[in-house]
């Protein structure tokens, strides 16, 4: 068995791996916080959780950054965005594949592992299969793997690429069930706000900011990490709800589920939020409270073609729109391009209502090495046909 | 849906690819060839089915060409071959994990996708994730898809690489149940023969030598390659029942499970055959007749540090060792390797009676995205404390 082996040459400076909550967010930071106060120690930096290459032109799909789950948008009866039944990591797994209209399926999966000091967050060694380049050794060192996947899809017909996307995952397991995890983490979508609750009492324990979406909460326990639950809220009900809970653990409403009973503004409906980072469209669940504005599941959403029904658009309040990261980017990204482009991508970022999965029917040929879920189905009658049989290794 | 559209310039040099039998060889040929007289129309020449690199020296793991599987070597109590429950394709999807003695073990899976003019074999287009690479467009395509899976093992401890191997395979599902495959094929270990018998008369269709040992089958059907199964069989039994058989088709013993009335001689026994590919050894499973010396399981194979038991080796025959691919290259690969070294990789290479599986015991973490087969457990007490856990994900 190996062992860790912690020198402890000076109690004060000594970290142990598990006082420590790694906090993954979208830019590509692996924080090493304080599990007691949120604050940073240290932060690794690595490729952004997702990249969507910007010379595919439509947003076609929508990776979730938490999982790699991916929702479509449009479609021939405007059904606005629907989930699909597969994750990027599935689709890899089940490529490469050949759909009835003429789309390869290409998958890429690599590891890679990281060697890190424990107190300093300081890569001493990187290893992949093909190469490994080592360091000065330490004596704390955290191994910490993380892979990539990639799915590439080309149009036969067209001769041209169609969409791709990498979507990176730390290697993680559950916690061990004997172990209670005691803390509930409510994460902001859009901005890196972290409001860190006790699960029995529902005091805020401590808030911050790492400045980018945060995608997934690791604590570290027999040598690895292991992944805890968190909860994505819109950001204005995040800050609607610190608001409310006045004074830090002043309030005990933070226990999730929220409690029926609060007032009516508190009760949270489950959303699904798109949002932007770099150039590419992202999309993840979210609960909202009621003064966040909805897009309504199935309006049509204006597309690039620009809007095809007025009135069912998101320019009402504007508040569930405006977060530092679209914000900022907005003017910056127009120049080569249309700004209609732009404007319609910018009406999508927000709250849409909970998409349906799509319409499904079950594969004559399931891939046998896709995980075979009831949900694992694959959407018929839709405009993309690239999705009908996205996962039959040929037809 | 995509209809496979064949223009028929000519009648007499059109080629339909349900006309076609694709052999997978261990080389990395895929010949397409007549179903009717195995007759090689083209062949793709692309990397070798498994490539395990020369500068890791002990043979800790031999893999098997036709899925994958690995057999280890060794092991504290000399229990000589043992095969362990898992494949390459299925530890690259559990990785990264770490094993319980610093073992770091990082996958890689790398689709690929050729698109094959039908009537030549010559490549028209080479597409991966990362690039996209087109040539003149053909009327007649067959679109092929191949998976590299590389698994490295990491030693830690050691500071340096302890084994990785890749293995490649062709992207196929099954035959549709409907349609009756009316072949068998029997093929060879350690050369290229393959004997093609009628499944219902038995009588033999045709012989072939592709020169290297064939490892897959495929068909075509709805667009995609469906695999036939085979039977791998000792080169000399192969030989012994073509003698028997006399002319092609003269005798209508071929059906397998061969009939248990046959004379004693054409009772055929499963074993574990061991061969040498380039400068790596492979395993594969071998039916032999009697006359075929087999290496009685768990007796002390020699290793490294030379035979530790006398008396139990294999030369008392040399039948079962002499193929034509090791007979060659024995001379060649000693210069600048030690002799002992080579000769014992050369006492390895014949049928080894069927290895147990490992003895086992079930992951307290099993990773979820390893198919929870009964047979998907890990084996204990063996010297490797490295595949004690080689799948959690953490421990």
């Amino acid at each position: 068995m190996f062992v860790w082996v912690l020198f402890f040459q000076n109690t004060s400076s000594v970290t142990l791996p598990e006082t420590l909550l790694f906090v993954s967010t979208l830019d590509g930071s692996l924080h090493a916080v304080s599990k007691r106060t949120g604050a940073i120690k240290w932060t690794l930096k690595e490729d952004p959780v997702l990249q969507v290459p910007i010379h595919v032109e439509e947003p076609a799909f929508l990776p979730d950054p938490n999982d790699g789950s991916l929702y479509t948008l449009g479609g021939k009866n405007n059904e606005g965005l629907t989930k699909l039944p597969f994750t990027i990591p599935e689709l890899v797994q089940a490529s490469p594949c050949r759909s009835s209209d003429g789309i390869l399926y290409m998958g890429k999966k690599q590891d890679i592992w990281y060697v890190i000091d424990l107190m300093t967050g300081e890569k001493q060694q990187t290893l992949t299969s093909s190469f490994a380049e080592s360091l000065c050794p330490s004596t704390s060192l955290l191994y910490l793997g993380r892979t990539e996947y990639t799915i590439t899809m080309y149009d036969t017909k067209k001769k041209e690429l169609r969409w791709n996307a990498t979507y990176f995952d730390y290697a993680a397991t559950l916690p061990d069930e004997d172990i209670k995890y005691k803390m509930s983490h409510f994460v902001s979508n859009g901005d890196g706000l972290v409001v860190t609750v006790d699960s029995e009492s529902g005091d805020v324990l401590w808030i911050q900011n790492y400045a980018s979406p945060v995608v997934a909460f690791y604590i570290w326990q027999l040598e690895g990490l292991r992944k805890v639950m968190h909860t994505n809220v819109g950001i204005e009900t995040l800050r609607y709800l610190t608001f409310m809970s006045g004074e830090v653990g002043h309030i005990t409403k933070w226990k999730y589920p929220f409690p029926k009973e609060t007032e009516t503004k508190s009760k949270l409906t489950p959303t699904l939020y798109v949002g932007k980072y770099s150039t590419s469209l992202y999309a993840s669940p979210s609960m909202v409270h009621e003064g966040v504005t909805v897009v309504p599941r199935g309006s049509a959403i204006p597309l690039l073609e620009g809007p095809k029904t007025e009135g069912v658009t998101i320019e009402d309040s504007g508040e569930c729109v405006i977060t530092p990261s679209t914000d900022v980017k907005f003017s910056g990204r127009l120049k080569g391009k249309s700004k209609l482009h732009y404007w319609n991508d910018w009406l999508l970022i927000g709250h849409h209502e909970t998409p349906l999965s799509a319409p499904t029917k079950i594969l004559e040929k399931f891939p046998s090495n896709l995980p075979k879920r009831p949900e694992n189905v694959i959407p018929a009658d839709s405009e993309k046909a690239t999705i009908e049989k996205v996962c039959g290794k040929v037809s």
